[in-house]
């Protein structure tokens, strides 16, 4: 049996089937060997390439998108501490994950700094051989189950150049308390929380190695190639719905699965569908370029951003949301009622555009690094 | 104080702030003199013509739009009574809602004829001098509190050409059973429910004069302009709440509402809502030009469907669509939580595109009459 | 017979079948007497609204957009010393134009001060009892057939709050100097220019009373709502040419015009072509609301660009975009060729978006002076 | 050097800058090594990819899409003889391309039979030991020039299931004439022309083994990806004018270059040209996979099209489109002059949807192969 099967079997078992809760869905991933795919084997993982982890979150994002981005970004902060953390460091964190499967949350955006993160208001304080961490951070998702928070915090004892941190705050470590989830649009099986962090000390070799906007970026490489994979998993999805409806309705002499019409449409979901998941896989061929190359900590740390995958998660955040807009045409009114889940997949493509920098955002960085002259341009 | 300042206090007042109950800001509305703004004076109603019914009804979205599609879609029954009913019927219908400004729900849709009317199952049987209705409707909006229903029913003994017929079922007749409400999408404030007439007997004379389909028609014309009127209103509203948040925004050394994408942005939405709501004014003149003629009833039926207000209809689902996918990426993840309304108005515009008539099944209706040759094209 | 009638006669008669120069054609459109449309009946003028201007221009561009550009261009000219100018002038010019049926070419844009006016070069220095120009102006319509050029500069003796004057300029004006026509991407029937100056002397009457760029404004309200309609008419062309062609192509077991998805698309074009036309008419009826009103000159000074007649170009270019993408798809490989019009008519409507102002540019406006906080919004 | 480089070279002495005819340019790719890149080194051919062919067309197509297209269509023929065509027509035909860098043109379609290519009207008649071919082809580019033409005909003698053939014909065959070119809206580098064959009698090895239909699609695969490559190519051309002119255009306080609107639209070209290349690359890997399969003759036989080459056809047409109409916008009034050559561009890249079928054409065949049940989707 392959990835992907092994996969689609699983989502069907427990995610199309199974009971909804995050907890026993999560046990269940665990079990399959699945959790935390991307960590390396000596740690206990499954040491997956980030062009194997497309496949993986497509067929998750098939069966439940909530759920595969809940399994995914846990790759933000896993990926960092073993490029960017100290032996000790990744002993502890690395394994602890491969043993138990448990998630590695990642808490950045606060209120006044959305998507200008230089302007980030959490402090790390070094006192002794710890640094103190203290602030309010405003979206974190899986914060409250996770075993370790990924946070992003001005240095006060930061070079010039070299301002934040990216740290390792245990869940459980004192100060840490974590909100209830907030209510959002979609997107309901995965939790986010807002998480404040008062005087929360730990050891200066949670600290990584390097300037932490600069780290950031280079685990949000891995995320968005796999954010812009649930859009292909969710496309898909609503593609089948489409068609299996398709196939029953009557319409005059036959049914609208033989309508010219729908069969234009679905074609061109078809069209977004083969083109989301060629860029997620080219996205992701190019980060596993660096990834395997021994010298990846210091070529990822001086790329930062990779623009193929910037580009992934704006194109899929575009092309996703035209195929959910077509999806809830087809079915009509009924398509408003909870009768189909199309309303629900609609809502869960728009997180695609909206998490981890928004389309602006991210063309602003295309344009400055990849485009504007003196660039030297592909 | 003009219509639209008219209605603005009334939205501020109960619909912005006041209790969200569908009952009490209905009978606020009826207070103001303002439910079933479009029935005649002589029946105690405003008399206001379809084109003041743009205003109203773009001023009642801006701050609810289910509240705006639960008062809009009396005028397709009662239009129809007053239009095709005899004197009579006119006098007892219209009287009732001009006195307690209570619901006229329409219930045509069943489950295997969406889109192809001429499908519907529902009999309509003489019966001594009654006509007895039996069959299942799939959506009605407003069903429940409604004191009339119109439905459109296979007619056993219609003529070949006109099988169908419109009949006026009071709510309360025997073998009308209403459904709870429909889980929907959005448009919360708008209940929709299924409808079950079993061996309902309603006298001769509730019958209108004319072809069912055809009368329905021109009921139509005038709920598909004002159902595009409440894309103007949530257009306008998403609009504001952008602005608002842009006001409030620090980006780099000023506010988002400086920065010339929003603003590139917002203009565009501005040539949106301009747009819209222009069609939507020019529709309402050509309804208003027949109404006014005293031989209205018979123009009506002739003609049917009229082109501008299909073109309302399809340009406002697709305009406000636009709107919706620009708004939802203004606030950012903030506009994923329900610390602002977006998803809702987003879920609500939504509605535009299904109800009454989808894209492909209203341009099918454009192309046919409208567009293919021999067709005088203007 | 009507209008509409009437110019599609002549369209017929001179455009669709005539020689195609420039000269005999504005010579049988003055013989018909519709040369300058717009001028006052005092001044031999036909005296129509803007709103019937709509209709003329809608008329003309179905059967040649760069005759109609040619036609129309000359409203700016003239409206403004109609409105600004003084008795004199008006009486000398406008009862020239009205005689002849000669051009008003209008001269602003020039190389470095593309859409920011602000920054043009020419000027405009008073000696005497005369005015002074002396500039180079990069695009201006018809300049070289043209009785008169309105030349907007920056005064020399100007006021602080109002450094630009509007000049006209007779073409035979001594130092004026006219390049051969541009090689440009369509609109073949509309030759543009490059206009030297070189000291051009003109009574000091021949400046307009008021702010220079204000004033052009005033004037482009008219050419903009008229431009717009331009892609009407190329639309409502393209849509005929596709349906001939769609109903003699064999498809399958019938012809094109019959298959579902050409009908799709036809009627998408039909809605464009609704919604395109009713915003051109409410634009012109704003203006044509401020035209009537004996004050007009001092309400058009006061508010410069109406809204309406901004958002009419900027979604015209857009909707008639579409539709030409649309249209050039429908012949296949013929629509490549000049075996078909449809390669010139997608040229032509390019125009709608680039002259008088790109979408950007128009949006801006749009947005600083009818939607951004603390404007009060509708 | 690499591959790209040496290319860049080329297009750079010989396109960019070169004499602008077509025999010369046509002669110095052929003295580079590089005429039909693909023929195997066996017959003096480069032996490149698929996948290495994407780079050459991006890189010539940044220079010329014409002189690309005009390279690249012999793909189609020359494919066909190699993997269907006996030993001697393979030697004969593959030999003199690759000694003379000739062009082999391809004469398919016919006026009647647009996208519908069973009904094909020209006969392919057995006659002793030849094949006697007659009809009338509507397109066939470089057919004047060419050495060789793949002609598609009704075999007389075919089986029910295999009523086509493909015929090598020489271009010198008695009864081959040739039309002057057509004039054609863009990709003026690229000549096509009508082909009429009166009684051309060719040996019966020149009839290639298989269905003709069949055979074709599998040589479109090839040359569809190639021409979704131009697009590419055409569209990094957009966006270097568009980045040199904003670099040098002033406006306000800097340059169009810094300016955010501009950057947005840059970044999002940059999207679309990532994008496509991903999907053009992901194309020509497939095919290659088919192609270095000793099998391939079969494999793609059984396949005709492949899914991602459709795909990356009709992606390339919309996403280049997208492109090109951004990039007209830019350049204000200038870009429709022949001062920037952005109009040549949006002609030349209007080609990419219309050859080699439409978008409908090639989205019907996606769905009804790759989307509608049983067939099992990815």
């Amino acid at each position: 049996m392959d990835l992907r099967q092994e996969v689609r079997a699983f989502a069907r078992t427990h995610l199309l089937d199974g009971p909804p809760d995050l907890a026993s869905r999560t046990a269940a991933w665990h079990a399959a060997g699945l959790a935390n795919w991307w960590l390396p084997v000596e740690h206990g993982g499954r040491g997956l390439s980030l062009r194997e982890g497309v496949d993986v979150v497509d067929e998750l994002a098939y069966a439940d998108a909530g759920f595969a981005f809940s399994s995914l970004v846990g790759v933000i902060g896993s990926t960092l501490v073993d490029l960017y953390g100290d032996d000790r460091l990744r002993a502890e964190v690395l394994g602890d994950l491969g043993r138990d499967g448990g998630f590695f949350a990642t808490a950045v955006t606060e209120r006044d700094a959305g998507s200008e993160l230089d302007r980030l208001q959490t402090t790390a304080v070094p006192k002794g051989d710890t640094v103190v961490v203290t602030g309010e951070k405003l979206f974190s998702t899986n914060a409250d189950r996770a075993r370790y928070l990924l946070v992003v915090a001005r240095h006060e004892a930061g070079a010039a150049d070299q301002p934040h941190v990216a740290v390792v705050v245990p869940r459980d470590a004192d100060g840490v308390a974590v909100s209830e989830p907030w209510r959002t649009t979609g997107l309901t099986g995965s939790p986010v929380h807002r998480v404040a962090l008062a005087d929360c000390a730990v050891p200066t070799g949670h600290v990584l190695d390097g300037h932490g906007l600069r780290l950031l970026e280079v685990g949000l490489n891995a995320s968005r190639v796999l954010i812009a994979a649930t859009a292909v998993g969710m496309a898909r999805r609503i593609r089948d719905l489409c068609l299996d409806f398709a196939g029953r309705r009557r319409l005059r002499d036959g049914v609208l699965g033989k309508h010219p019409l729908f069969a234009d449409k679905m074609a061109q979901v078809e069209v977004e569908i083969e083109t989301m998941r060629s860029q997620c896989r080219a996205a992701a061929a190019d980060y596993d370029a660096v990834r395997d190359d021994p010298d990846a900590a210091r070529r990822f740390a001086r790329r930062g951003a990779l623009k193929s995958a910037l580009v992934a998660k704006v194109f899929c955040g575009q092309a996703g949301w035209r195929v959910a807009s077509t999806g809830s045409e087809v079915f009509g009114g009924l398509g408003y009622t909870d009768e189909v889940p199309i309303g629900a997949l609609m809502r869960d493509m728009r997180h695609v555009s909206l998490v981890e920098g928004g389309e602006d955002v991210l063309r602003d960085v295309v344009y400055r690094r990849f485009t504007a002259p003196p660039v030297r341009r592909a």
